[in-house]
């Protein structure tokens, strides 16, 4: 067995647009992107679902991965591949590895539904295309697309390549599932946040979250109370984190995020029409949430 | 009142693609297009769920509206709208504006879930960028939006320009609520194939399907025997369809459809990667079914 | 191929309690019961859901049986039989053989989920135990026990006296799906009250409801002009009574049919505890809607 | 804040039948009893969904009472309710009191689906009846009835005798709502089995369980583990336990549980029809799983 290699946070930036909307405001990138470095992070996860990487034009697409690259060299950088044709996701595959990312995290996402043979077939296609390390990324909410553990312990085992698992479904049973399946020997991540003490306890290497955006180190301090059998610290922190990861969770979040972003005095834009800005009510309360940090 | 645009079946015909996957197959999409003009729709439905609208390249799309535009000239040309932005989405209704199709049909998704203002804004921008009269189409399962009956009914009252509903999540009682709502003034269309003769039964002014590519002209007589109130007929026929009409939703149009047509002798291609060909036990099933027509 | 022993309305009445609650108000009942029979029905059915089976004592339950053959003679009395354990599923049925009832309506329900072999056993034993015909009925919202169509139909074919089908899931393709498995020689009964128009044209033999209680006659029309394929009164009718039976169901039939009653005139008493009497916002809506008719 | 009432394992006896299902098999549910009293539990809880209850006839319910208070004077004694009527909840209520009992749980169990104010109205009468404390017990798959967490924080706060909290729906975040709700001052025990080792992450105050029945003191075990914060010896042991937790849930826990007995040497009857004794694979499966403990 290999030592795992991501144990920790793996944090996620949203992608700043400038004022009018017209494209991706790059000094406000980098200084999200420096502010993430800065909460102690096992990784960095650009153009996740946090990032937008579905609504980006492909010109946009390609330079938030090149200022990723720039911006991140102390820790790895990961480039998350949402396309809904496998050739779409191929072309933007070998950008991101020859822009210098060191890992990517894939998301299949469906307009029509996706059997298991399709979805393996997506990630062999891409991996065969690739010599960076995948991670497979469940998140049937938004991608509308559902992989069963089965599915996946079967694809990090059959395809060279794919290493990790990202679960953001919610259901603890489903890590549970990866743990028996693999003995335990396949490292999976929760992305679900307002279930992290949880699933760090479940045996989670790590927990993918775009809250150090929002609560710098905080993240990273629950997860070291757990690895450290310290549930009596874990406990009152993640019930002190919980209101916002649920917020975030909720609300959407590049909406929120961006939004707890404008109000902590860093100016990200709004998130891309057809998504709204958060205001008025809903806004008031992330602010109420932050003070309470 | 005004008189309902369109009343019968709109038939919608799937994109054919060369062998090599690399392009649309011109002369098979018009194939495809002259023989749903034989299965006597109301209109004819380009680049809709069966068209795979969402997986062609932007250069595809805009050349599949001029050859749409160009083959049904007998009946209205609608042309499907499916776009994460609305930036994205307004570019291509002005182009078949420009093209000459007759209506839009237009079907919001989604990546991260949109609040009701948040769809009725992607309406609104559509609507104030085009003179074509708009269909709101409810998919939720390919989409990943569930519109109510009543946001949908309160766009078309206030939005100029949105005047139909079409409605595909297959649930009876929101064609009810539509016709409650608008006091039978908003004609709303079945999208449901498996429920195709309980519409037309609830009031449905007509059919959206993709089933007369492969069952011809039954569609339609299915529709001109409910309006008539010849039940005696209906049912039969309807049930001799619904294996067929069943077997289409469940397996997915352009994948099951694109078989019928291969299985039938006209030869349009596979869906796009990773879509795969119906093929083995599932391929024969469709074959059985034909055959029994 | 047998004629359909009942087709049309099978109409439920309530139980009427007392106004302590201490036991059934009989005169009351026989009220009930009579009007009832003056809407047409094609049978009338005691003990079912409407009748708060489950929330009677066995001394009440045996009462409830008597008082329904002595009021019914000139249409078949149908009972319900609603019971956990198949003990006393059969000590019921015993009784209501012995007291003269015509045909049993027998819905499994569950604390502890059943499998399909469970629900086969208990359907088995209680068809050996009397020589009454016997409905299935699948209503799992309230019974908690989900039969398929698959399951229903195998019953009425291998259990002797098992003859006809009640299905209140409200998914209509399983009513498609009992039609094609029998090859429509299975007669299946709507027992979805807000999908009546529907069922019936979806070849539904009949309409089980209370709806009569509230609507007299109205239901049998509805079900007499689908019949004769006058689709162009039945739909006006339905959507007016729609409002009534969406209330009825969403209300829960006991405690709306009550209230109803005693708006027009007829104090049928409560519902039992822990259930309670209509009121407020919700009961000035049912008047309204009663007054609208 | 007064201190916690139970903390630990609340361990389930199932109810042991004679071999002719005739009645309860008393020496035999005395030596389940005190098996369970061997497995260092906090309480012992009988006639829950693990006991049958809804499944006795009213003297077998009453006697199981009589046995429990003989055979658990050495930790406090629960009897469960689970009753559809609020009077007949309220009969066995001030049998279990005159018999001995210390304390109720109290699942609302439906036909009709009960609102807020009639679940509130149950349990306000029920704790008017009696000076025993209540448990307040949602468990919505065998019950019909699902309570929020609001709704049982209110209840606890507002009604004199409720004070403490059984989740059983299997979703943390109702937990996590108890918590935030309640400031932490409102105990809630786990009644999911699958997710024992998260809902003690998460502070649940106990956990209760069938699984002594099968796994002795294991229970016992994996809650103290957790309670010292040694992850690192309470995961590998939950993750032991696992496919026998997973699997008495799936399967039904009068079913599983007393199959289990009966493989372990301790022949305790079959459950009550409709529900079957496991049989085939299902109890070679259970078979396996009891030998790699």
């Amino acid at each position: 067995m290999q030592p795992i290699p991501l144990h920790g946070i793996i944090a996620y930036p949203v992608t700043p647009f400038l004022a009018d909307a017209s494209g991706i405001d790059e000094p406000t990138f980098r200084s999200v992107l420096q502010a993430l470095l800065e909460t102690d992070p096992a990784a960095i996860a650009i153009l996740g679902s946090a990032g937008e990487s579905a609504y980006l034009r492909n010109d946009e697409w390609r330079r938030a991965v090149e200022l990723g690259v720039e911006a991140t060299g102390s820790v790895p950088l990961i480039v998350g591949i949402s396309e809904l044709t496998t050739d779409a996701a191929i072309a933007k595959v070998r950008f991101a590895e020859a822009a210098g990312a060191d890992r990517l995290m894939v998301i299949p996402i469906s307009y029509w539904k996706l059997d298991p043979d399709e979805i393996y077939g997506h990630f062999q296609a891409i991996a065969a295309a690739t010599s960076l390390p995948i991670m497979v990324y469940n998140n049937p909410a938004t991608s509308g697309v559902d992989m069963s553990p089965a599915l996946m312990v079967r694809m990090v085992r059959e395809i060279d390549g794919v290493d990790l698992i990202k679960e953001s479904s919610g259901d603890i049973s489903r890590m549970h599932a990866i743990h028996e399946m693999s003995g335990g020997t396949i490292p999976f991540y929760n992305g679900a946040n307002h279930l992290a003490l949880e699933a760090l306890a479940a045996g989670a290497a790590g927990w993918c979250t775009a809250a150090p955006n929002l609560l710098g180190k905080a993240p990273a301090q629950l997860f070291d109370y757990v690895s450290a059998g310290n549930l009596e610290q874990a406990r009152p922190l993640f019930y002190r984190l919980l209101p916002i990861l649920r917020f975030i969770v909720q609300g959407g979040l590049p909406t929120t995020v961006k939004a707890g972003l404008r109000l902590k005095g860093l100016e990200a834009g709004d998130p891309r029409l057809p998504l709204r800005p958060l205001a008025g009510e809903r806004l008031e309360e992330l602010h109420k949430l932050l003070l309470s940090q």
